[in-house]
This record gives C-alpha cells, sequence and structure tokens, in this order.
C-alpha cells in the first residue's frame, strides 16, 4: 500500500481538484476502505458552487464501494480484503439519536440533543470518498458486506440514492392501492418511483421534462408520464385521477414550484414526502392546504445509512426486485474526474449518475 | 312539541340573530334531537366576521349535548329520550373516505374522492345546534350515548374542542418521555394540553400571553410556563430543554408566527402537529426547517367525529383521566345568545367557553 | 326480471343442492345485484361437511361480480345496469367497530361491543352470491364499480382471496429488504405470495407440497421454493437464510404444524402473520417463542371488505400490479355447481379456483 | 479502590452466595461502574432454582444504579464520579439488529442474524450488578446520567421493571378511550398499569389476589380491580365492560391460565400484549381466538434497553408521571443479600422490590 493517494478536494468555490493526499491510519473503531467505485452526487455540485459549505481541503464524495483495506484495533466481524460498502450517513449507533431511531440526525448539541443531518460525515465533516482510499467511521455500525455476484455498478446506488429515494417511499406510507406523483426524474426521483413500486403503489405518475429520463421512469415503474412543458402538472395529475387527486406526492427535487404542486395535487388525508434539499423559504399556499384543516401530512427524510439498511438494499437488487444500474450513464477513472465534475455539473450528454474508478 | 324553535341564523357578516324557525322532521337515517346544551367556537366567530362564508340563513353551532326527539325511519339502537351527543364532524360512514379511515373528509367529489373537510356538516352545509332542535344526520354512525352521571358541562367539550385537541396530542405520535411544547392556550390549546398528557408526555412547555389560561394549562398537565410577553418563546423553551428542543410542537392558534416558532423549537426528527387554522399561505422558514433535511413531519388534523370517537372521550372523562369542565366560563340561556356571541367575539372577561342552554 | 331464481343452498351436512328460490326485493338501503360471476371458496366446503354451521336453506357463497339489478330506496350514486362487486365482507358502515376501522368484527354485542366476524355476513348469516341474485346489504358501503376493462374472472378474486391474502402481507408489516415465507400455497397462500411481493419484500419463500402451486407461486414473487414432501421446511428455510430466520410467515393454511413451523423460522423480533382458519386449539412451542421474550409478534386478519377495499385492489389490478387471473382453473355454469362443489370439495385435477357463472 | 469486592454469585441451583472477586478493568468500550443502590428481579429467582441456566460462578443481577468509577479508553462524554444507571438490557449500538430497532435482541447468529434476548447481559452473559463493582459494556450506548435531585431509590425500576411494564403498555397500543386489563400486580404488572396510565388508557383493569397489590395498583392507576380468588376474572371483566371485552390485555405472570384468560376477554381486533416469562408450551384456546378470525394480536416485549430508554423513563419520573417508589419495600445491605434473596424467592411479609446497598 502506497503512503500516498489521490484525492478530490474541495479548494474553493468553484474549484474541487484532485490532488495528492497521505492515506489515512484508521482509528480503534475505523477501517480504511480502499475504493473501487465512487461517484458524484447532487449534493457535490451545491458544495463545488460554494451554496453548501465544507472546510477547504476537505475530500469529496459519500457514495463507497470498495474493499476493506485494514481494520481498527477494535472492529470485529469482518475480514481485510471483505468487498463492502458503506452508506453515505455514518451514524455512531451510540448517540441518543441512534437510540430513538433518528440515526440521520446522530450526533449530540446540548445534554442529550441531536444534530441536525449529523449523521451525513463522509464529505462534509470529514474527508471523503472520491479517492483511493477512505477511512469509514464506526466500522462495525457502517460497514456491509456486499453479496457475492454483485457488481460494483449494482450496488453502488445504494450508500445515497436508492437509499434516499426508498425512504421517500417508506416515509409517504404508501397503502396497496395508493396512488403516487413524484416530481422530478432524476436520479433520487427515479429510485423513489422503483421504491413507490416496490411499495404497492398500485398507479405512479412520474413528473419531468427530460423525454428520456421519463422513459426511464416507465422502466422504474411510472404508469403515467407527465412532460411539464407540455402540460400543467397539476391539471395533468387531477386530470388523471378523475379530480381525486393523490394519496402521496414525492418531491425530489428542491424547489418551491414542485413543493407546491405536490400541495396541490394531495387528495384530503394525503401525504407530502419531501425528498429535495431546498435553498430557500418554502411557501404552503392556504387553499392547497386547506387551511390547515386537510389532514394533510408532510415529511421529510435524510438518507438512511448503517449497514442493516445497506443490507436491506443490497438484498432488493440481489433477488432483482429493483435494478438501477440504467443509473450510471458514464464512467471516469479517478484522474479524470474533473472532467467528470464538468459533465455532471452541467448535466450534459443525459448524464444520471457517473460512475468514479480508483486506480 | 312546538312545531317552531329559537335557533341563531347567520343573517351577514357582523351579524348573527335569534330567530324563529321550523322544527325540521327527521329523513330516514336522521334523528332529531333536542338540544339541552351547546356552546360557541372559535370557528363560529370566523363565521360572525364573514370570515369562513355560510349560507345566509343557517343555523350556526356544532356542539350539540341533548335529548333524542324522534327517530328517522331507518335509525335503529336508540331510544327517544335517551341523552346523547355527536360529534361537530358528522362522518357518512359509506364514503371512500370514511372507509379509508378519514372520516373528517369525508364526502366525495369526482369518482371516488373526498371532499376536504366533508364532515364538518353542522352549521356549515346543514343547520347547526345553537338552536332547540337539530337534526343530526347519519344518526346511527353519529349519535352517542351519554354516560349515566356525566353532566352536559362534563360532555360539552367532547364535540370539538376535546376531540381537536387530543388530535393533535394523537397526531403528533407522542412516546413516553417526550417534550411537548403547545402553542397557545385557548380552548384547542388547553385540550392538545391535556391530551399529551394523556398520550405520556414526560414535560409539556405551555405558551401563551393570559396568566389565567397558563393557570389553567398547569392544571391540563404543563409543567414549564411560557409567557410569550414575558420572553421570547423560542430561547425560553430552547433554554428549558438545554438546547436540544422539543419532540413534538402542537400548534394551537393558526398564525405565522406560532407556526414558525413550533418549527424552530422543534428537534430534527421531531413533529409539528398543526390545529390551527390559518388565514393566510405560511412560510416554512429554510433554517428551521434544515432545508428539508431534518427528518421533520408537519401534520394537520381536523377534529375527528362519531359516535365510536364520542364513546371514547366521554370515557375518558367518567374515570377522571381528563376534567375539562372548567373550560365552562360563562353560561347563557339560547335566548340570549347574541349577548353570548358580544362577550366571546370580544373574548371579555377571561371566556374561554360559554354554554348555551335552550330553554 | 323473473320472479324465481337458481340458489345454491345448505341444506344439511354433506348436501348442497341447486334449487329454486324467490328473487328478493331490496330493502332500503340494500341493492339487488344480478351475478355474473361468482366462485367456491374453502370455508363453502367447511359449510358443506357442516364444519361449520350455517342455517338450513341458506344461499351459500361470498364473492360476487355482477350487475346491480335495483337499487333500494335510499341509495344513491349508483346506477341500475353498473357492473360491480362486493367484498365477502360487508361492514355496515355505522357500528362501533367500523367507526374504529376494525369493519370486520363488524356488528354489535352489548352496548358498544364487536361481533367476531360480524362483517361477513353473505353466505353466513344472510343469503349469498352462489345464485342469479343477491342482496347486497348496505349498499352505499360495499358496491364497488368495476373499472371499464376489467373481465368478470379478473376481479373475481378481490371479493375475498386477493383481499385476504394481502392482508396477512400487510399486517406483517413488511419492510423494503425483508424476508417472508409463505406457508401453504392455495388460493389465499398464492395471494399472499403475490401480496408480499408486492410490499417491497426482496426475499418470498413458498411452501407447498404440490409441484403445480409452487410452480405459480414463482409466477406471484416467490423466490425460493419448498416442497414440503421433499425436505423439512424449517431446516429448508434456517439454511435458506443462512441461519437467520425470516422476517415475516404468513401461515395461509389453518393447522398446528404450518403455524407451529412458523414459530420456528421467525427471527427475534418477526411477525406471525395468520390467515388460516384453524378447528382446535393452538400450541405455541415454548422455545420457537422464546419463552416470550423474543418480541414476536402474532397477529390475524379476516378478510377486509367494503367498497374502498374492493376499488384499490382491483386499481392493482388495473395497473398489472397483480394479475390473479392464472387462478381460475376452472369453469362452470351455475346450474352444474354441484359437480363444481364435487371436484372442489375433493381438490381434484389441480382445481385452485372454479368460476361460476349464472344464466 | 480496593483490589477485590463483594458480588452475589451463582455457585449452583439453590445457591447464590456472596463472595469475594477480583474488580474488573474496564475494556476499551467499558465503563466501571460502583454500584450504589442494586435489586433482585423474579428472574434471578429462576436462576437461583436453577430454571434458568448461567455460568457456575457468575454474579448475578441486571438492575445498577452507580457511580463511574472508571472509563475505558475510547469512552467519551462522561466523567469520572458521574452518577448513572444503565439498562439492564444493554445494547452494542452496532449490530444488525440494533439498527433494525431491535435491540434487545442484540448480537449475531449467522451472517446478520439476531440473537434471541441477546441485549441481556448482566448477570446472564456477563457478570452483574449485585456487586461493589459492575462492568458496563458500550458504555457510550448504555450510561444514562441520573438528574440531580432523583435518588437511587426513584430511578432503581428504570433499569428493568419500569423499562418492561411500561413496553407492555406501549406494545399494547393503547389508544384514548381504551379499556386494558392487566393480569398480575406483581413489580412488571405494577408498572404496566403506570404505564397503561400513561398511555391513555381510560379504564384499567387490574387482576390479582393479594389485597395489598391491588390496593397498590390503585395508586398506579387502575380503577377497576378483580381479585380472581373472590370472583372468575373473565367473568368479572366481560361483566365490568358490559361484555365487549377489552381493547388491550396485559400479560405480566407468565402462566397459561392468564395468557388463555387475557384472549377470552380480549375484544375482536384486540390485542394481548405479553410479558410474562413462561416455562412451557403455551395454548391459545380455539374459541377465544376465534379460530383465527377475529383480527387479534399477541404481542411480546423484552425489556428495552439503552441510554435514551432510560433518559425517558427517568424524565417521566422527574416530572413525576410515575412514581414507583412504593413498589421498595425492603432494603438490604450487600452483605446481607443472601436474606434478601431468600425472602424474595418466598415472597414474605409483603415484599415487592428490595432495594440492595452495596458498603
Amino acid at each position: 500500500m502506497a503512503a500516498t493517494m489521490k484525492a478530490a478536494i474541495f479548494v474553493e468555490p468553484g474549484r474541487i481538484v484532485l490532488d495528492e493526499k497521505k492515506v489515512p491510519e484508521p482509528g480503534a473503531n475505523d477501517a480504511l476502505m480502499r475504493i473501487t467505485t465512487t461517484t458524484i452526487c447532487g449534493t457535490d455540485i451545491h458544495i463545488l458552487k460554494g451554496e453548501y459549505p465544507v472546510a477547504r481541503g476537505l475530500t469529496i464524495g459519500h457514495e463507497p464501494v470498495g474493499v476493506i483495506e485494514k481494520l481498527g484495533r477494535n472492529v470485529e466481524g469482518y475480514t481485510e480484503g471483505q468487498r463492502v460498502i458503506a452508506g453515505a450517513i455514518c451514524p455512531s449507533g451510540h448517540s441518543y439519536a441512534c437510540l430513538d431511531g433518528l440515526h440521520s440526525q446522530d450526533g449530540q448539541s446540548g445534554a442529550h440533543g441531536l444534530k441536525p443531518m449529523g449523521g451525513w460525515r463522509f464529505g462534509n465533516t470529514i474527508d471523503g470518498t472520491q479517492a483511493d482510499y477512505v477511512l469509514v467511521p464506526d466500522a462495525m455500525v457502517n460497514l456491509a458486506p456486499v453479496p457475492d455476484g454483485l457488481t460494483d455498478e449494482q450496488v453502488l446506488m445504494c450508500p445515497d440514492i436508492m437509499s434516499t429515494g426508498f425512504a421517500g417511499a417508506e416515509a409517504g406510507n404508501i397503502k396497496i392501492g395508493d396512488i403516487v406523483a413524484v416530481f422530478a426524474q432524476g436520479p433520487i426521483g427515479l429510485c423513489a418511483t422503483a421504491g413507490a413500486r416496490l411499495r404497492g403503489a398500485s398507479t405512479i405518475i412520474a413528473v419531468d421534462a427530460v423525454p428520456a429520463r421519463l422513459e426511464i421512469a416507465r422502466k422504474m415503474g411510472a404508469d403515467v408520464i407527465v412532460n411539464f412543458k407540455e402540460s400543467d402538472p397539476v391539471e395533468a395529475i387531477m386530470q388523471a385521477t378523475g379530480g381525486r387527486g393523490v394519496d402521496v406526492a414525492i418531491e425530489a427535487l428542491g424547489l418551491q414550484s414542485t413543493f407546491e404542486q405536490c400541495l396541490k395535487v394531495l387528495k384530503p388525508g394525503g401525504t407530502l414526502s419531501s425528498l429535495g434539499v431546498y435553498s430557500g423559504d418554502l411557501t404552503i399556499p392556504l387553499a392547497a392546504f386547506h387551511a390547515g384543516l386537510g389532514d394533510h401530512k408532510i415529511v421529510t427524510s435524510l438518507c438512511p445509512g448503517g449497514k442493516e439498511r445497506m443490507r436491506r438494499l443490497m438484498a432488493t437488487i440481489e433477488t432483482g426486485r429493483a435494478d438501477l444500474g440504467a443509473l450510471v450513464t458514464h464512467r471516469y477513472p479517478l484522474e479524470k474526474i474533473e472532467e467528470a465534475y464538468d459533465l455532471f455539473a452541467h448535466q450534459r450528454d443525459g448524464v444520471l449518475k457517473v460512475a468514479i474508478t480508483p486506480g
């Protein structure tokens, strides 16, 4: 093992560059993971643009597929050389938040408090996965062995995109026979569509403006396609549902417009399941909200992590219940990650997800 | 039985007057109920002011305690002369909404749709309870016998205030050990406080500015009192919780300010349970919402109705689990209901709820 | 419309015969339905054998597909000539049980009690569906219009088999990534398998001894097939799960042996979802139950009914989420229903479900 | 700190003796806790009698109140000298079971399995708390600081009895207005009664035969007392509920007779919440189980542990929501623990719980 490695580092707003770093030594509860495949997330683009602040010099990325290189002194139950993934969210397992089932809001503020988004550490508060190696904290909580027979790309969506998208469907508490609308069919929206299908939605309405994405949405389980450039999505959905509206609307973009449309197509008693990362205050329109008397629910979800979640998602892939391979549209070696960022940031060439492979 | 009766009628914005009406005949599934006690609700004041439109000539009021005067042809299982109440919300029992558990959003729009707030009929879409008699629709769904030994005033809060306030606690999904804040200690907020206590909240923080209300809040179960005129409620609550915030915040007023304060004191993963009737668009502040990544829930509840709900609430009173008698601060005969409206609309004399007794 | 009709009538244990009956007149809340297709259920065989007692002279059957012939005086929202189904369970909509969400335990015993299985009326407490016509009670609660484009046989499983089997999956509270075992792949077990698939089980293990049924189980979503004549099902399942056991075990037969096997393959914290109709006391083995300390759940479900449930199931068929057409293996005109009973009672010729068509 | 300590050790069936042991050294993730108060549990009596096998030489006891003596190398967020408790169940925080919310079934069997009751370690698989010192494993998961102002005896029930009894009420999913019966009013049953009250049960029926326990049951929240030596409890409960039965029946003894009585008084759709430790196979009577068609639930709970649970329970005591001090009927120094075992094993002198205080 070399003493140094390549890593995609946040230098300043507008600049993420590939540079050299020392390969880190695992602490007692850590594992050092050699990355075999990782990817770039929309959140990384927010970091690139300076919209989401991180420390200068931080390695970016939070979606690791790889091999255990070295285990910390206290880590048991794994072997070096084992193929593993870890979730984008790395809960500690021991916080009040974790023990209360809120693994993503891990950490502690005050005596026994929770830390908003505290479970998100890779490429946020510690060095991330767009590198030859990454330290996985609380390894016994977070390392999930990859079942034999699954390729890197097959499990590459598990750490973030798939876990998040499925969480949107789960938090919506979809029941058999439900009508579900999913606003935006980017990578997370497509996973939400697949998740809604997996939870038993009888009718799924997918909204986007990119025909190729709407086409993939059909493969993921959408029954009705709404191109919002061709028709008003609220009207189209109300018409498709005979004026009834949907049981669950999933917001997978992070805009006021889609948030609002979700509420407008929601039946009384329905649930708005929000996955988007918003960049401004949100407005709840009074009429769509029935002045607060519509028995509505608005729920938000941050990507669930931890090895049990990863195990469940990979099991779902293993038996063919979900196939998110189609989301990898481009592939780059780590050496060319700056090109990959350029492509992804500008959403060129129909890109959905980019697989990045170190050395 | 006389052929005519007195009824408080909406004439035009600003005018609800006591007038004569024909005593109605029950249809096949109705019951005619002789009112022995009813009350005025904050919603009635919205109607009075013209803020919530109803048909001119409509009898107002939706909180009936009384005696069965006459049963419709198909109504079984009750006897004339029986003491009963009915909920403010009168579900039909047979709509798609009811069969899906959404009794308050009863009724039908489109093929198998739901009607927002459709379960609210008394004093909204049909004649209400501020009269000598009222027709109870779908009587077999809605008439709940009053247990022997309970007085009219003891059960007077069941049809609306208590059912709504408790629903706020229930929808918040309070767990043993939760910290709950209740914003505003009017009649509904006080019931939400009592409900939070009944569901196992370990610490209840009550917010208001009226010392007398805060005093009653203590009796209902509040452990911590925050007078928002004396201290900023967000700061006070964050301090009282050691910076952790609350598990559940109940909004019981219907203002942007309290809605926003609820979010600001909510821990990540917490639930905002909203009971207020809002009169404008609502804003969700980005920071308090953690940009949509805080695993927050916002849930709204319309008063649950139906005889089973009423039975459960009265059982709770019967065994002394809740005692909402203290909320009745004033008493008027129906003849003087216009005076009662005047008092209640201007919130004079420390009024919480006014018992109205026909002839 | 003729004055008389044909009906399959329970005469005495061992004899269900086709006889003539008067076509009934709908009461105020009823609808008269002309049956176009119905079927025979395992429960009907229990009735035939005298194992489940019903009144002599009762028309048997509880799975109606047909056309509205005549509506009772109070029934609104339907038109004569409309194609409809009704659930095997016909809740009233107005009982305490219904208003508490327990539609299948409808009816009343005591002051505000529930009646075990009280929602099951067709072919149990009132005349059933194996006839030219049937009276549907509480028609506004129970009549569900059949979507255009769906055939009788496509929706024939909705009233009972599909609703029951799916309920087994729903009551098991299946999560994404769960391993589910379904014991017995008769009609209900096959529907439970399809339901488990629809709820997101990642691995479904189907147990039976009839190769043809196991083959259909694969089509319904089973990943692993266990023929209990070829291997011990407990051992086979523990091996297939690497010693972990299953998250949810669904009992779809009604025997001590399968009930016990469910517990034996259940992980700590797992759920046994029971659908079987048992004919004797059940034994819970101490070891498998971990002496009561395994955080196990045992839940039982009676077929959910009502028009909303039927609507949801038909929506699921409409979008192709479930296709239970393969379960109809035989077809008979009503005239030959006695032959159909003979075939079905003796489970000859690989029979799963028999479609019965009047006139 | 001395090098040796006193500890109550299991020698052989029939003999638990106080002996000397070395004070242990904390491993990296452990904490050494100096016990200030502990107690004897019914389970310890099973161990004493040899009914539940543990290793010879093991220190018994699983209910620790004390002070942190020494922290393991990796343990952060605590200070030596801090007053703490730990739950009887010490989850690791990092197992698949923990990450799936099944903390009590912690540990691993097979690849990613769960270990029945694996969270119970004190006095079962590692040395317990009836000693001067105890090692708390996974200290960051399990150590819960005691709020200022609470005495040892006030929090002595938290580690096991209170957590278990409350879990019985929680698992029963009690709703406002529910009628709950609690079978047996020993320490756990009394806590279940207090828990049912805390969750909003409107009527609680307590069953036992010891008048003093029934008297305490009233203080804990019971409304109706049934002495099963004076009347048949099934008849008494059916009469008290007007023939309706109860919504939730809690079994807190561990016998076939009480298990069966629970089912017999359960309404259709009701939940049997089982806390007892059974010593033989259980029989489910067919009639009470409505042949599997009663929409019944049977749920079992093992004591929830972990610092968050402990924190919540102590918060409940702090605000006076529950006061279980009355359960401590006797007090012994650790030196006389053999006497205490003798008293407790023979249930002499109205003993409920015995506080044991090391030198």
